[in-house]
């Protein structure tokens, strides 16, 4: 399949995600409005939509209801987004622009941004617990267990908190493998495990996505820390050197830049060889492995 | 059944979702320690616990498995806590002290206080999408919708949104009865509508204790409004008057004190009318209906 054809499909998928989360996140004539247009505008800021897409792609190699999984998936989106909310708040990261584009609490205020993101996180498992279970209660209520571990105290938000430990010091090897597999790498594995929950996959099937994830969750935490010293701030939308500026290791830092490329090659084939050891329509899958270790931006 | 009886029964009832709560978050040596730590200090500061012990008492009311209900009412707790250590931040109400402790961002500053927050939120979830169902996923699904309505972006945190709105400005009747209803009306009914889930109580009877649950919510924080201009500081844990100085509108303000007292007595009369429209052993219901009324702090 040509590479045209996955920027098709990725744009295609972008859009029905869109248009499930417009569905399913109150509308901005609603009082506060200032509540929803903030949650809006962050949740409808752009971005690959990677992870909604790796659940949406996860569903449909097993040959899931494709259609009834796009508010699943959506629930990883306002996820990501809450997190980035967060993230970037003057107590955090302190971040101006994000996507291109003010952050969230440039916009509208810190304590509505704070909001904002507390309303997506909430909004997530408030489309998990009210949609329409068709009798498969028992699935969405483990992917409420996947999302929540993901996502909580003992997923995402730990690698946040080493992340911002890690600020002005050098982390350890250990220690930065700990950061990129919470912070990032919990939800890209979710992501592809919820889709894989949600589709019913066997045991087997489970854990082959589950290694297939882990892998490119960490290439692509890897290709962002490249990006980050060697990429196009007009591309990124955001200035190159952020994280040196804010002292961080990243696997450039620690590793070099020709050891960091060299572990993205491997892990991608670790990738690929996951999904082949279970009978599945991957194609969709090794082309986004691919996608994310060529990608610019 | 005396006072004595209730003030026994609150605290043993405490006791037991303290119990609950420490066993479902993670253990503060394990890193990175200073979230977990976060967490707990807000989530084990005192308070009323007020939140599950509604939920219990319901379970109780309708003779449901109370020892299962236990994680169930602490995931009331953690959402509770969570919204406090959001609502004390600089941002927010910039408050620097909480049941007569150090508020949450003071003690690990404002980083750490908004991921634990994040934390507290989230585990809610965690909790309920990974204890063991025993085959009643369908149950526990409905109360993750319950949570995540009830504590969300058209629910809780509307509550507060509106009510940062208010500040500095006479909010009118309609908009500070938007703000009790949502801020802190939604997370008590919810805390009574999920026991009687849990207890798969029947429609009628979930319609009477969600009548009950409204009635005692909106006295309980009319009788908050009360105390903020009357009660001791020394009780309270906090400076009389803080509503004042926020330049916030409240019942006492909008209605005058006599009459703020009335519509308690009103309400808290027909929280007991609704209990008794069906067959419920309520007595604990009854008691903290009164209890809440009759309090000083």
């Amino acid at each position: 399949m040509s590479q045209e054809d996955l920027k098709q499909y990725l744009r295609t998928m972008s859009e029905r995600i869109e248009l499930a989360m417009d569905q399913l996140v109150p509308p901005q004539d609603q009082y506060p409005e200032a509540l929803y247009d903030a949650m809006r505008y962050s949740l409808f800021a752009g971005g690959k939509r990677l992870r909604p897409v790796l659940t949406m792609a996860t569903v449909e190699a097993l040959g899931g209801d494709v259609e009834a999984a796009l508010p699943v998936a959506s629930t990883l989106e306002m996820i990501h987004t809450y997190s980035l909310v967060h993230d970037d708040l003057p107590a955090m990261d302190d971040d101006d622009y994000r996507r291109g584009k003010l952050t969230n609490h440039k916009v509208y205020g810190e304590a509505t941004a704070i909001l904002a993101g507390d309303g997506l996180l909430t909004q997530a498992f408030q489309v998990l617990g009210t949609i329409d279970a068709q009798g498969r209660e028992a699935v969405l209520l483990r992917i409420v267990g996947e999302l929540a571990t993901a996502a909580g105290s003992v997923g995402m938000i730990a690698g946040q908190m080493a992340d911002m430990e890690n600020e002005g010091m050098k982390a350890d090897e250990e220690r930065l493998a700990f950061i990129h597999a919470h912070k990032t790498g919990a939800l890209l594995t979710a992501s592809v495990r919820i889709g894989a929950i949600f589709a019913e996959a066997s045991e087997d099937q489970l854990l082959a996505l589950t290694s297939y994830a882990q892998k490119i969750g960490l290439a692509f935490q890897i290709v962002d820390d490249i990006l980050d010293v060697v990429g196009e701030a007009e591309k990124l939308g955001k200035a190159v050197g952020a994280d040196a500026a804010h002292g961080k290791s990243t696997y450039p830092v620690l590793y070099g830049l020709e050891e960091s490329r060299e572990m993205v090659r491997r892990l991608t084939a670790e990738a690929h060889q996951a999904l082949q050891s279970v009978p599945l329509r991957t194609n969709r899958l090794q082309e986004i492995a691919d996608w994310l270790v060529n990608r610019d931006v």
